[in-house]
């Protein structure tokens, strides 16, 4: 996979303190895909300095940043952050750890915000969301000066959609089935097909998201072009409250491979 | 104010039928505001044919198309209708006049809309919601094959926001001061002030829509500029659901007025 993406993998952009496997070595480390989340996340955390507004991502790689972070001011290594949590269950988790917690009515400008993404393209456009926060998450990453993107070697997609796994929306619940078709035809083209949200273990009850909304959730069997196009397109049907593309937001995306971390900033 | 729309007023686009006063008259008959709405809302219910899927609108004008309707119904004029209301409120209004009720699920596709607007510019583009049931009015409304607005005089501006009363936009409650503000930031050079909108009678209680979200209502100073720029603008912000610029969406504006009835078709 890692072939793909010289601009995350090329020699130059590889931290080398922080390589997980050599080449040299007849028996490579083989981390698990849960390691290679922390690594990422603990790199992404060194950006921090004390006296920061810095905004909490939503999801497994995000929770380690998350725990780093309380880690780091608990033995006083980092001092007066205030975190921005991206959703009710970060919020709890850092609430947990004792990190000091405010909101964007507040701290409408966050220094920075770490967070994970389930697909990264190589102009670091990102789909977001699966975890069901995507709003709360737009709305902070969007307000921040620095928004570093933490993921595995396993999110890296050519095309947003291209992991042929979710791209989801979050909507109104008042008609529902209308809006689904309705995404379903903007993008019939690509294939797409779009499914409610159901609870996971619990196939008979609806997803609600904390905004107390439903997602739909898009899959694409090809390219659906042009994003920002795409973006609009689905931003005008009345019934849409956000979807999970973050086109342009991120400036900076940590990626951990088996190769080795690679760290690489918006041109 | 009639003058200043040739288009809604032009001799040959006014119903002489309809004419509410008259030029010879030396008393000529001094309608009311209401009385006004209830002319063109009649004259809205003329294009309604037996068996049409018909959207019911939200207000003080689009209250006579539906009382209008009902009547038609039981005197047998009007048959098979089907009608999908565009708030709660209607959907009770309708309700306890018989008129047979479905949704945008099982019609996907409707005949026709009626609805009032709160302002209507000369390009047909207007202002809806200060009722508060934007979302679904923009919906149902945008389902429709034709969308007929009916307003008196009293609601024809020179551009969007030109009545100096407020262009709703319906947002998640999540930190609405936060979305507030960057609603203004967007119109800083217009002029824009936003406001939470609280329940008529009770300044203390923010008013809720129906689908649990919360109004911030923009008042503007200059014009807002292009149209379709500022709708894209205000739908890419994180927190926004939707606004009240109803644009492109009108297929035929009737207006009443001191100089009568005017029906004007989108070119």
């Amino acid at each position: 996979m890692a072939i793909a993406y010289p601009q995350f993998f090329g020699p130059k952009k590889v931290d080398p303190t922080l390589m997980v496997s050599s080449t040299s070595s007849i028996s490579p480390v083989m981390l698990s895909q849960d390691e290679l989340k922390k690594i990422a996340a603990y790199k992404a955390v060194e950006f921090i300095e004390s006296g920061m507004v810095v905004g909490l991502g939503t999801g497994s790689t995000a929770k380690h940043a998350v725990d780093k972070i309380a880690e780091l001011l608990h033995t006083g290594k980092l001092k007066n952050i205030i975190g921005i949590p991206t959703s009710k269950i970060t919020h709890e988790q850092a609430l947990s750890l004792g990190i000091p917690l405010s909101d964007l009515n507040k701290h409408p400008i966050l220094d920075l915000s770490i967070d994970g993404a389930d697909e990264v393209d190589p102009q670091m456009n990102l789909v977001k969301g699966r975890g069901g926060s995507l709003l709360r998450e737009k709305m902070v990453e969007g307000a921040s000066k620095k928004f570093i993107v933490i993921v595995d070697e396993s999110k890296l997609v050519n095309h947003i959609g291209g992991s042929g796994l979710a791209m989801p929306v979050e909507i109104v619940p008042f008609c529902w089935e209308f809006t689904l078709k309705r995404l379903e035809m903007l993008f019939i083209e690509a294939g797409c097909v779009g499914k409610l949200r159901m609870k996971v273990g619990n196939g008979e009850e609806i997803y609600v998201t904390d905004n107390g909304n439903y997602i739909i959730d898009l899959y694409f069997k090809k390219d659906m072009g042009d994003l920002r196009a795409a973006s609009d397109a689905i931003l005008r049907l009345a019934g849409v409250v956000e979807h999970g593309m973050f086109i342009d937001m991120a400036t900076t995306v940590i990626v951990a491979g088996k190769l080795g971390v690679s760290v690489t900033n918006k041109d």
